[in-house]
C-alpha cells in the first residue's frame, strides 16, 4: 500500500469541508510527501481558499507518489457529516475512487468517484496586508449572526483599538466592537458580503484563533492555523467594492 | 445623558417580546419616572397587553424626561434573539433611533430607527372576573401543546376543584384537569383559540405561576407577575363567542 | 371497569407507534386475556409488522372481554409524542372511543374516535431464515442514515463473519461491515428499500439489540425483544427483486 492516511482528530475535517463545500462545488486536494493541501477559487471568483495539512496532522500518513484526487465537494461534505465523534478517519485510493472509511463500532467505507479534470494548480494571489491582528473564532461567527437583521453586507474596520463589524440596512444597524489589543497604527476599511463571511466561519472549529489580515477596499485575508503549526487554512474573500461609491 | 436603562436579567425582555412579537406588529414603549410600560392591542382587536416594568427591575434607570418610543415588533425581537445568556442589556435613545447594546466579550449595538405614530394610549380595559386562579405557568404552556391535535379552538373551563381545557374535534378530543387547590364557588368558561393562547404562553418564562382570570364567554385574563412584585405582564384575549351557538 | 391497561414504561409505545405510524394508515389493536397485539400490512404490501405485549409489560392489565380498537395510527402517533418522560399511560375503551391518559403534574386525557372496520385478522407469513444473527439496534439505525447519500435502495448480506450493508451509487458507493460473532455458515443476501428500513428502526428504542433473519431475494425478517421476553416487535420487508436483474 503506498498510500493511505489515518486521522483520529476527525473534527478539523468536517469543520473545514462544511466550510468548504458551502463556497467550492469541486476540488483537487493534493498529497505528497509534505503533506495534504488544496488551492481553490469559487465559480464567481469571490472567495479563495487554501488548506495546508502537514503529515504531522495524521496518525498515520503513507503516501509514496503525490496524487492527485478531485472531488464534488458536496458529496464529500455529506460523507464527512456522517463521522461520529470517536470515528478514526482513514483515506486511501483504489481505482478512480477516493476511500474513505470510519472506524468506529462498525467499519463504514465511503467510495466516491474521483472526478476527471483537468488540475490546473491554483495560485493563491499575493496580497501583503499592513492591519492584521488575531481574533477569537467564535466572536467572529457569533457577530455574523448578529449581522443580517438589517443588511446582507457589512464593514469591517480596523482601528488603533477596535475592531468594528458594521452593518447599516434600511430599518436599523448593528455594530460590533471588539478590543484588540494589538499595536495598529493605521485604520482599514472594506466591504464584504456577509453570506460569504458566514461559508467561511463554518470552518471556525479549526482553531480558536484567526488571524485577519486588512486593508482599504481590498480582500480580506481570514487565516486559521492549528496549535500545533503544522496545519494551515485560509480564505481571501474580495471586497464588495461598489457599496462605496 | 438622560436617558439610559441597563438589565442583566435579559430573559424578562427575551420572552416578553418574543410573545409580543407574535402578537402585535407595532408598539409604543413608554419610559418615565414610574418605569417602563406598553398598552397594545393586535390589529384584529382579540388580544390586549401590558407590560409594566418599575425602575427597580433594572440595574440601572435612568430617566429624566418621559420618552415614547414606537418600534417594529418584529425587528426588535430578532435583536432581542441575538442577546446571549450572560449579555447585559443596555437601553438609550438618540436621535430618532433606539438603541440596544448587549455588554458580553465584545460590544454590540443594535440601532432601529423609531417609527413615526401618531400615539394614542391604549386603555386596558376593565374587566372583573369572580373566577380567579393561580397555575403554573409551563403547565399550561404544555397544556396548549397536546391541543392543536383535534381543533383549533379549546374550552377553558374552572370549578370548585379544577381547571380543565377541553379540544374537542371531529376524529378526537383533549382534555386536561389541573387542580387547582383554590377556593372557587361558581364555574366559569369560555371558549378560546389555541394559536392565540400559545402565542401569550410565550411568555411563560416571565414567572412560574400566572393568574387566570375566567368569566362566562367572557375574555381571559392572564397576568405573570415578577417574585419581586415590581413588574407585570398582562393579556387579556377575547372569547371566541361564535362557538358556543 | 373491565377494560383498564396502565404502563410506566412509555417509551415502549412510544417508540412502536412512531415506528409503526409511518409505516400504516389504520391498525387494528386486539386487547384479551394473553396481552395486546397487532398484525397489519401497509397499504403496498411491502411490510409487515407484528406486536405482541403480554400483559406483564403493563403495570397494571385489566381485560375481562377481548377488545378490538381500530385506529388511526397519525393520530395515534401524535398523541403518544405529547406523553412526557415520567408520565404514566393509561388506556380504556368508552362509547367508541380509545382513551389514552397521560397522569403526571396535571391528567391529561385523550380520546380517539375508534374507526369502524371489518376486521379481517392478518396473518403474518410464515417464512424460516437460514441466516440469523443478533445486532445492536442503535448501530443498525445509524447505519441506514449513512445510507442514503448515494442511493434509496441497499443490500443486506450476511457472510460467515460479518453483516454488510451496501449501498451502490452512480457517484460513489458505502459499505458498513459489523462482525456478527456467531456461527454462519452461508450467505444469504437481498436488496431492500432505505427509507422502509429506516422506518422500521424507528422502533429501535424497543430493545438494545434486534435479530435479522436473512434469506437470498426473500423478505427480511427484524425482530426486537423486550429483555424481560413478554413483548415481541417484528417486521418483515418485501425485497426489491427488480434491482438484481
Amino acid at each position: 500500500m503506498t498510500f493511505k492516511l489515518e486521522l483520529s482528530d476527525n473534527a478539523i475535517f468536517k469543520t473545514v469541508f462544511d466550510s468548504i463545500a458551502s463556497i467550492i462545488d469541486e476540488v483537487t486536494i493534493i498529497f505528497d510527501s509534505e503533506g495534504m493541501r488544496l488551492n481553490a477559487l469559487d465559480r464567481s471568483h469571490i472567495t479563495f481558499v487554501t488548506l495546508e495539512l502537514e503529515p504531522e496532522v495524521f496518525d498515520e500518513y503513507i503516501c509514496d507518489e503525490p496524487e492527485k484526487v478531485a472531488v464534488d465537494c458536496t458529496k464529500f461534505n455529506q460523507i464527512l457529516k456522517k463521522c461520529k465523534t470517536n470515528d478514526i478517519i482513514q483515506l486511501t485510493i483504489d481505482e478512480g475512487n477516493f476511500i474513505i472509511v470510519f472506524e468506529g463500532d462498525a467499519t463504514r467505507r465511503f467510495k466516491i468517484r474521483v472526478i476527471d479534470t483537468e488540475y490546473e494548480a491554483q495560485v493563491p494571489p499575493n496580497i501583503n496586508h499592513n492591519v492584521n491582528i488575531k481574533v477569537p473564532s467564535n466572536m467572529m461567527q457569533d457577530a455574523l449572526n448578529d449581522m443580517l437583521i438589517f443588511s446582507d453586507k457589512l464593514k469591517l474596520l480596523i482601528d488603533e483599538n477596535y475592531l468594528k463589524i458594521i452593518s447599516d440596512g434600511e430599518f436599523g444597524d448593528v455594530d460590533i466592537k471588539y478590543l484588540h489589543g494589538e499595536n495598529i497604527l493605521e485604520v482599514a476599511q472594506s466591504i464584504y458580503s456577509i453570506e460569504k463571511l458566514k461559508d467561511i466561519f463554518k470552518a471556525s472549529k479549526f482553531s480558536k484563533e484567526c488571524n485577519v489580515g486588512l486593508g482599504n477596499d481590498m480582500p480580506v485575508m481570514i487565516t486559521f492555523e492549528l496549535p500545533t503549526r503544522d496545519g494551515v487554512l485560509r480564505y481571501l474573500l474580495a471586497p464588495r467594492l461598489e457599496e462605496r461609491g
